[in-house]
């Protein structure tokens, strides 16, 4: 997922995520919930295991067109359909059908996020464990040093450093609090079949969910195609995420104003023009960060309308929002990191 | 809060939850706030149990000049400065200066705040209980009808009523968890003095916070003037609960329409220009809703970018979204009760 | 339109927009289109003169029973239905039919807000002249002074406050011209009968347009039902007004810092807590208004996506932002001349 | 410009305006900038003709190290210090200061981007007109079909195919229009210097930006650093041109349905699970792209402001949302010309 140009990503993107959600990740994760739904099959014997095991092989071995996999996403709206095709013409027979049985497209789509969504939660969380240590010592190193507070822009009244620094902790802690105790209710299986009933699986369909869930370390859950809030849930946290550390970001900027100077930045952004200035590059890039998920989350609370089994709408709304929101966050805590390290308070 | 004219309001607003967050209602519960405060502040010998008594009786007896209270709104940006000053007026001395003593005006609006919202949350989980004992009824009648399943906009294959209620139950369910959880984190107290750090209390401010909790019945929490994610993540809620019932009004607009007629309604809207015409109006207005709380949400998370220790700015921009989505949530839920009554399958 | 509660208004609203845009304003604006169009349709000799004349003394006299409106919204979606029914009954026969011939409530209701943001637009454009004035007056009166220029919240070179105001006059400038070259596009009539073709006017259609278009003092334009770019469009001008005006809100509160001492504002907001502090009261709410408007303006454009031939999901959705958006705009300009006013420049 | 990964990209993305504002040609262009500032900065003596020749010749032949580029823009913010610093090496004393002289990154990134934009302008006018010229066919040959009209999603009354084509076709000439009278009031240089205010040229500035928009076929202006309202006007308006054929989607979706049979759409999108399934893929892509660009819009027009001369915050968030707003907008045409071929009514 490259949620801007590279350049524009070295200031404001985040490559780490941009890696866990590129189409590269997205088809290797695809390929290993297709495995996982076979060999689920498998033990409930809808198929053998001699289907399972040509599926793994062939799975193994795939090289996929990327050609015929990008005419296959406009065509039908989703990779899926090109990428089973492929992928079965490799499979020799009788084993064939065994691959993608009784799932739709969704069921692997929706899966694979599900383990990619794990990977950036990884991510957010040591970088939100990390962000907060660096806190703490500045905190213990600083923290009864004085400092003006203001309130609507105006000098209020001495607090000190001790005070401020906590009051970019707390929320952070929460931020990480909330990311670790929505793992369970996120992080689930998606197994529905073509409406979303698990009709297509004759009867195997709640013990293949089960086995798909328990393969892939994922939790249980009834099938969820057109019922989305866990993932908007998921976004708006996200987009809490930068909010946080955009206020971080507002303060840096207006505490290492010139006029206030009560931080300096080691390193500060140039300028072509000016060459005594200092720029808090990093403080306002965390600002516009904020404000940009911000936006994204108002518009992924968008694709919770849901027209009746699937929409096509709602779900490529979705796809355009959500990963740019997880790059947008591992951003914002990256640059955060980097803007601590580069304070010195004065 | 009138979100908009009283003929619109009879659309699409909520008289309920208007109410509770009306002018009257909010001073009424600052004032409550405030006399909370005086009697914790009594409870710790920081003032007088008599001061506490004279600032309690000041309040029953206080009938506000609400137009020195809009005028002070409009020059102070907060209404509370205008208020304690007239109420100030009718204590006699030397209890005067008992009266928000200590607080700053963000410490009384915010608490007051938490104790309005505790009842907004007794409406929305009140009205998500009933809505969700209604399509139990539902789907004990009719679950097992059959119904056409659409994916994308086509017609797929048949399902049932009863995972088509589900999914629509399941998702309002979570919306209900999670709003009761919520509450601990969210209804704290809010006490932090003018620059948000108890220092304008003697020493005193942690055991004033906890009495006032106690008194309030609200939770215990570290000030928290301009870290408002709890409040943000209160009003996303609010978004999802509208989108939740938001893809209920897409789905019953969908399966009303003439040429599908799943569902019948009874009572439909009428027209100035066609007598035939039965118009799903609750679930258009339950999607035009849906669509204006995730708007709404965008704009809210907006605030979360506070400027040092208390942003004018960041606060007003609360003010103005968060009552608005509250009322939308409340009347997504009002129609949607509504719009299940008036539901016949077909 | 009360976009908030008599408070929250005093500080944010706009008294004199929120008249134009509330109930009793409009249902009186919906009868002078009811008006013209009886007689438009006489003119065409489709109904006679007698039934245009009965017709406009019936609504000379009308009282409407405003719970009866607000139970037909609620029921229609649409207040016109039970106007219309309401009214009819006042009209003697034969002429009773002579009323509302033809047309659909989308007709009278988007006619009357097309001369609702005709007052409007009259307010924004005298507040933008009269704004544009006071800058021109302190430009020539202090448009010399030195002034520290600031880029990236650092302080840059010198530069002179006739800069600075040229920097918020030029954009005012814009506004005020492209609010007034969008009434010829924007102020036109809406005449397309049910179905939006003008199928209902027996061929009188385009010949009734005109006349009402005539009679209104709007321009001529095929029906627009469905297609709303020319509202969206205006709505995006308001969010620019908002968004310019913030732009001035945002430099003033950082001019006004303690630490930066750039302008001095006379009467600024008084604090609960701190008797020392002149807060930049009108500069924060520019800020939060501009935010506040941008996020509407993203709302708005979601209800572009009508259904068919006119959706109540997407028409509701405008009702919801329009008129708080229209109130925003104005709430800016009102500000930021009180502000100008407020500024001493130190 | 990738504002997604190549996969999705082919489905809702547009390879040819993302080329159009790539790193590679937003390079190119910024290379033409400095090249034609040279220029006309000797032009009015400033610099020697042998400076600007020394200077275009280094253009011509440099080549840019992309990952100091890539340090260059996370370290200042801006990609231009690095540019300059490394174009500067490769020209030899004492033309070197010739380069960038007087000017400030944003002069050269703002006049770069208007003459991207024009380029962008340019394909969007040709595919707006390439659709009309389309839906022009589609009604002469089939308008006269009947067609049944749906009012709040109820069938009304018959209309015809004509009707339905004006009612798409309306819009978009707006939208033709409006672009191209755009171009004289956005396509302008900019030309500041640090401050913004051309102090920074010794007095040649207006001349230098005379000569600097001749050269580059752009219009004159006043510096505009921190008034970017012509900018977000524009993003506004590209939302308005996915927001229209938005609506051609959505009644492409509804038409199309199995149960309405209006529409047929050769080459539907299949799925991995339903063979006899025709999905309206474009039709739910162009009302994904509408709701994807509104909200973009939203967050667009939170860069109205800027902080004092120059905002890295607000100018970022300019960044982040506007080059996709641009390829969104690509997208929506390009689907639009495809769906419309796809279309066969019946």
């Amino acid at each position: 997922m490259a949620a801007m140009t590279p350049l524009l990503s070295a200031l404001a993107g985040d490559a780490e995520i941009e890696t866990l959600l590129c189409d590269e990740a997205q088809i290797a994760t695809v390929l290993a919930v297709e495995r996982a739904l076979a060999e689920a099959c498998a033990d409930t014997g809808w198929i053998t295991a001699a289907d399972a095991e040509a599926v793994g092989k062939a799975i193994e071995g795939f090289v996929p067109d990327k050609e015929e996999l990008a005419a296959g996403m406009a065509r039908d709206g989703v990779v899926v359909p090109a990428l089973v095709k492929q992928l079965r013409t490799t499979i020799p027979e009788p084993h064939r059908m065994a691959l993608h049985k009784g799932a739709t497209s969704q069921d692997i789509l929706d899966t694979a996020l599900m383990l990619q969504l794990a990977r950036v939660m990884d991510v957010l969380e040591a970088r939100l464990t990390a962000l907060l240590s660096r806190l703490d010592a500045l905190a213990e190193a600083e923290g009864g040093r004085k400092l003006m507070a203001h309130t609507r822009m105006q000098q209020a009244l001495e607090t000190t450093w001790g005070a401020k620094i906590a009051s970019w902790s707390e929320p952070l802690q929460r931020q990480l609090r909330a990311l670790e105790a929505m793992r369970r209710s996120l992080l689930v299986v998606q197994l529905g079949g073509p409406v979303g009933d698990r009709g297509s699986f004759d009867g195997h369909g709640d013990a293949i969910a089960a086995g798909l869930a328990r393969r892939l370390d994922l939790g249980l859950a009834a099938p969820w195609h057109a019922t989305r809030d866990p993932i908007i849930a998921f976004g708006n946290r996200l987009a809490l995420v930068s909010g946080v550390t955009g206020k971080i970001g507002a303060d840096v900027t207006l505490l290492a104003q010139n006029e206030v100077g009560a931080v300096r930045l080691e390193g500060g952004g140039g300028s072509s023009a000016m060459a005594h200035k200092s720029n808090p590059v990093r403080a306002e890039v965390l600002v516009a960060l904020a404000r940009f998920n911000a936006g994204l989350a108002g518009t992924l609370n968008q694709a919770m309308v849901h027209e009746y089994e699937r929409s096509g709408a709602a779900w490529t709304l979705e796809w355009l929002t959500l990963p740019q929101m997880a790059v947008t966050a591992g951003a914002s805590l990256r640059l955060s990191l980097e803007l601590v390290e580069q304070m010195r308070l004065g």
